[in-house]
């Protein structure tokens, strides 16, 4: 199978699986779960996703096993989506291309559209039966987890983030922001899947880490150049909209070929640590690629 | 040891489990972390912790193995407490007695501040060494929370209560909404103590359970009968500040002495599913009438 049909099949895979978690619109109350549902399955590249089953690849998981934990990251990542748009944030009003949860619904309901997902991505960590995971491999996932999007974590980098407006920061400032606020969301799509086996060699799991670590980043770089050099029908939200921001980006500070040079070096280092990594990392090498030569 | 006496020791526990648990200030980011202590450290009752250990203690159980749910729920109140505050939901900047997170802060750090305590709950429960729990234990116990607080639970509640301001609510929507947004954290901070043990019969587990409902709806209703004849002094936000916001309250539909009765009703049925529940429930009685008969 090429990649294109692999990337496709996944895709359907997390979709069919996000249906099935998110609770039912007719429940009570049907306003917020409308809202989670235009939150979560409006689209995206399902980029984390993507990430868990082509680690599971590697690993050589079961895409059973690993279905949970491609719900949990979407699930966190539209939280942190909904929650960056809101006005006190960075008060977008477009995303993919459509509007913003709390424009198509209010500001109230985009808050608790945010809070109900984060404790989604656990119940469906602790809860979900479809695979025998050990309650042990449960509780590092859920560990995992926590402590990455937390207040060193995704949440804290949002705030280093809005933190950074209208002032300058060094490239090592920056990557420390981003690592933390798109970083480590990332980090832990690469490494829950890593957390589900216990015959993992502590050289096999900092390999991947540094790999996971590397291709964080580069997601995060490759963006900032998408946000100069893309046009709002590509890319979903109006370009150029952290730089009307105010924020502090890659392209601000290192200039765009600067940033592409970034992208690029981090690319080739996350590849280096790869061939130290599992069985079949095909996968996971193309979606690396994919990550820093998108187009969106 | 006299019921005061045992409140007061076990609200210095908690408080030294909390400052254990949350970040140093001085970890980065500085200003989230001194955010999240102000808004967990600065008072409050410690209701929820205190009827974790109280179950304890009915069901003889270490409180080192309660301190990690103590913790947990106690920053998922606070953490609603925080988001239920903002501008867009309550639009509260009393609470407690200080200024709410956002006056002291502002909206942004607020907003990361509800959504940091929500993964800091889950870590203390997956993470926490002091008392060996299974992991099949501390899976039962986020599966727990993460139901209890999630769209059908605590953040459902909250826009059920936003979405009921201004509308007439017959005492079935009124007790439905508040068992939501109040009552099942509540509960969960009584039927986590139970999932400790391996050897709850079902009947004593639905015993305890039908005793946590009408205790979680017993509050609320109390809370409703303080804001009408309370002081801001004595209660900490101003007085009639839920009617003053146009919410349904217990007292707008049912009269106060009708509210009244309906706490009586509900203490009195639910200590009549403590008889058949564990060994001392002498706390959990306490606690139960403290919770009823308290003036603030």
């Amino acid at each position: 199978m090429n990649f294109a049909d692999r990337i496709s099949e996944y895709r359907s895979r997390i979709d069919a699986a996000l249906d099935r978690w998110l609770p039912n619109p007719e429940a009570k109350p049907s306003k917020l779960h409308e809202a989670l549902r235009y939150s979560v399955l409006g689209g995206g590249k399902r980029v984390r996703p993507l990430l868990v089953y082509a680690t599971g690849e590697a690993l050589d998981l079961d895409p059973v096993q690993l279905d949970p934990i491609a719900v949990a990251v979407e699930v966190i990542h539209a939280y942190s989506l909904v929650h960056d748009d809101l006005p006190a944030m960075d008060d977008d009003k477009l995303r993919r291309g459509r509007a913003t949860t709390h424009i198509a619904f209010d500001e109230a309901t985009a808050i608790l559209v945010g809070d109900a997902l984060q404790s989604l991505a656990y119940y469906v960590l602790a809860a979900d039966s479809a695979y025998d995971s050990t309650p042990e491999i449960r509780g590092r996932l859920i560990r995992c987890l926590a402590e990455a999007i937390g207040s060193t974590g995704m949440a804290g980098g949002q705030l280093m983030d809005l933190e950074a407006e209208g002032t300058e920061l060094n490239p090592e400032e920056l990557e420390d922001l981003y690592s933390r606020k798109t970083g480590r969301l990332i980090r832990a799509s690469i490494m829950m899947p890593c957390h589900c086996r216990f015959d993992t060699t502590e050289q096999e799991f900092d390999r991947l880490d540094q790999f996971a670590r590397m291709v964080g980043l580069a997601f995060q770089v490759k963006d900032d150049v998408l946000d100069v050099e893309g046009s709002t029908e590509v890319i979903g939200k109006p370009q150029g909209s952290d730089i009307k921001n105010g924020k502090a980006t890659y392209p601000s500070i290192a200039g765009l070929e600067g940033a592409k040079a970034r992208a690029e070096d981090l690319y080739n280092d996350a590849m280096s640590h790869l061939g130290h990594v599992g069985n079949d990392t095909e996968s996971l090498r193309w979606l690396t690629a994919y990550i820093v030569q998108r187009n969106h």
